[in-house]
Parts: C-alpha cells; sequence; structure tokens
C-alpha cells in the first residue's frame, strides 16, 4: 500500500494547526475551516451566511478579513514558535455573495530573525479573486504545543 | 434654552448613520456600538468579551479590524453616497485584553471623484493605541436613505 | 532557421517599453535598463552606484523605489493605455550594497476596469530578496504610441 | 534681547539633522533641503524640476518617495539611535508639475521598543494634498554624532 511521506516540519504544523483551530471561537463562529497546513503554509474554507452579509446580500469585509487574517495566522504560526501580526494590508477585490464558497491559501514570501512576510489569495467557486492580503508576522515567545 | 446647532450635513450623516447600524449583523453581533457620526467622520465603541479572544485573553484581530472597518465605512458613507472598502492597511500596536473597552474613531484624510481616504485609530479605555487603519474608498451608485 | 513567435500583446508591449524608457530621465539618471517587458510583466536591471548609497555604502531607499515603480509602471503600462500609480506599499529586506546589481520583476496579479495590482521583486545578484512591493494602478486617457 | 527655548531633544535632533543631510547625496541630488527636525518630527522642502520629469511635465513618483522617505528617515533617526525603513505605503493624491514647490512634513504617530510609525504628507505651493506615506522604522544599532 502506497504511503504518504510528510516531513517532520509538515506533521508539525499539521499538529499545531489542530491545536489553534480548537482554541480560535471566532473562526468557529464564522464556520472557517482549516483545510490544509504546511510548514509556512494554509488553506482555509468558508461558505458565506446571511449573517455576515449586509443588505445587499454581501459579505462583510471584516468577516473576509477574519479568513485571511486566520490563514495567515496559521501559515505564521506553523513552526510552533508563536508569532502576531504586525500589520495587515487587504485589498478587497470582487464581493462575496451569500452562498458563495470562499477558499483562503497563505504562503510564505519572506522569512529571516521574528519576521515574517506572508500573502492570501481569497477565491470563490468559480476561481474569482475575492481579496488578497499582504501581512507582517513578528515572532513573540512560547510554543503552541509540546515537541518531544 | 440652549440649543446644539447641527449642519445639514451631519444631520444627514446621523440619518445615515442609524440607518446603517441597523443593516449590520455583524457589527451587532461583535456589540460594535455607534457613539456619534458626522460628515466624513465617525466614533464607535466595543468591549472585548470571551467570544473574541483566543486563549490568551487577547482580541482576535479579525474583530479589531472589523470595527476599523466598520468605522471607516460609516465615515466614507456619511455622505449618504455608497462607497465600499477598496484597501484597508492595519496595524497593531497593543493587544486588546477581555474585559477593554475599546473606541474607534475615523477620520476624512483626502477626498476627490469617487475616491476617499480614511484614516482610523483604536484606543484602549487608558488612551493607548490597539490599532491604527488607512484606508481607501471607492463610490459605488445608489444611497442609503431618501433625501427630502 | 527557428523563429520566436511573439504575440501581438506582447510585440505591442515592447513598442511600449521602448518609448517610455526614452522618455524617463530619472530612470536613465540611476541606470535603470529595461531588460525585458511583455502584456502585464517587465524586467529591469540596475547597479548600485556609490551616488545612490548613504555613509554605509547602502542604496538610498529612494532609489529602490523608483525602480520597483518604474518597473511596476512599464508592467500597467504595457496595454498602451496610459495607467498612473495610485498607490504603491514597499518591504525592504534586505540592504543592497554599493555594487550589487539588483533585478527588478514585476508581474500583474489583478486586473479589472480602470484598476490593476501589480507585485514586484528586487533581488541582489545571489537571489536574496532585497525589497517587494504591491501597487495600485489607475488608468487615466491617452495611449503612449500610435496603433496602426 | 528673546531667546528661542529648545529642548535638549530638540537641538539633539537638530544635530543630527545636519549630520545626516550632508551624508546624503540622493537627497542633495534632488535639492531636497531641511527646512526643520524636531524629536520625531521633520519638515523638508523641493522644487519640480525639468530632470525629475516625464514627458507630461509631471514629477516622478520615485522623486516624490525619495523625499517622504528621507523626511520619515530624519524623523525616525532624530533621537540619534540609528534606523531603518522596514515598510513605506505611499498614496499618489495629485501630480506634482515642473515649478510647484513641495513640502514634506512627518509625525510620529507610534512608538515602542525597536518599532515606529511615522506620516509623512506632501503638500504643493497651494497647500493641496500631493502624496501621503506611512511608514514603519526599525532601530537598528550605532548613533548618527557623539552625544557629550
Amino acid at each position: 500500500m502506497a504511503e504518504t511521506i510528510v516531513s517532520a516540519a509538515d506533521a508539525l504544523a499539521a499538529r499545531v494547526g489542530e491545536n489553534m483551530i480548537a482554541k480560535s471561537p471566532v473562526l468557529q463562529h464564522w464556520g472557517i475551516e482549516l483545510v490544509a497546513i504546511s510548514a509556512g503554509a494554509c488553506e482555509m474554507c468558508m461558505t458565506i451566511r446571511d449573517d455576515m452579509s449586509n443588505l445587499h446580500r454581501q459579505c462583510h469585509g471584516g468577516v473576509l478579513f477574519t479568513m485571511a487574517d486566520g490563514c495567515f495566522g496559521f501559515a505564521s504560526n506553523s513552526y510552533n514558535e508563536r508569532t502576531v501580526a504586525a500589520s495587515c494590508d487587504i485589498n478587497f477585490l470582487k464581493p462575496a455573495e451569500v452562498g458563495d464558497v470562499v477558499t483562503a491559501r497563505s504562503v510564505e514570501v519572506w522569512k529571516r530573525g521574528r519576521s515574517g512576510l506572508y500573502d492570501v489569495t481569497l477565491t470563490n467557486q468559480n476561481g474569482d479573486k475575492v481579496a488578497i492580503m499582504r501581512a507582517h508576522s513578528r515572532k513573540t515567545t512560547g510554543n503552541h504545543i509540546d515537541q518531544v
């Protein structure tokens, strides 16, 4: 039987991700699900609901940002070293409508010392870009899980 | 009896603000309250709750952004012309803890044609800056309320 | 003999690029050269000189920005429709020293109506990232060259 | 005779500013002059010349950025502790034409530990905003001048 080979770094990222999602009531409230996580990268998924929308049935920017920020935060924390967001620049490109399924993907652009830069792209079920974000993380102290 | 004199523009902004807050389930969910609104400016207030926080009892960045974005959006829509957020750049300066009372104030930096730039400052009950945001609005079509 | 096939859009971009570089005294002053241009993308090259540097022999941020902005501007104008920079966000990642050869590459991230978003990456001769920029272009009126 | 009272911090800033401008060939090349400097703030002045412009006789964005970045850099270095630019977000609001006199003013928005945030505003001789920039500084090591 073929086995999937997972690097130690990616296995650690997966454990950190499970730990983080369980402690994220804000992500849970909006139904933001962790789809995949590896060292420095993350993918999340969310379906736009009525209670996220304004009267035009378009998703509030705060909810889209919350998803992008979450996806970035999981990527930057995936090394099991605690990081926080220093700044986030988001561009809103296309409204997300109620019923749309939005996917967020974050990748690491640069990392050195205590700083990291990450790009997040939000796309809808048709592959249209909904928003893009560039974010700056700073390492603080502590870890998410115990490493044996 | 002394009467407060309110400009027509500020009176219109107040009516638009009341209309918008009633149609903002996301702001309502987080207990974000409209404190004041005038032409091009807005003030909002929020108390940090358990369900906004992570395990360190610090407010999730997505909730702080939602407040900043809301405060900016009310300021940019205050002329009763519909606008949307094109981009928002936020810097997180100090964590907001559970129980903190955060105030957001937005001011108009520049406005021409269909574009506007707004600065938002979030401070806690001690006057410490929690976050600052610079945001770019674009005018779309339509109005919020009927003007007689 | 094998011939290189060039799309009409890329051929137009090449003509626009030649026209623009000839009218760019600021790029010429800093020795910023156009290496390649195609529809929505551009590559430029620059060698860091003494007169670009401070006393630590590191390139001034204004010169690096000028290169990044130029590279973005050529990409966004490559369709022969005049565009201007609305905003540019740059991160400085590693100093460029006197003698370094810096390459800038811009790619189109998103384009719709009169707006476009472009990412520019500056790398040195070792492939290290020197700076990254995300820029927002707006189409104005007019063209760079006559199209038959 | 009335004497102007200058705080020790502002006197130090003035000495740092004089030292820095003498070692800034890029600012000198564009004729960017130091008008005033105090602890955390700076003002500079520049007249738009032919060699800064494109064929439309409008100032290249790279030159405006160089001025804004210089003004921010002098403000963030005014404490005689070396700082560098980590990131700069600039919005271009109105073209500067050949012959225009542009003034840049930077103020400190926030400072803690090794990080600082500064806002820079560029205005023309009519008081119109030409560009605004928000910049993030990081303290490195070393000083500009010897303090007795």
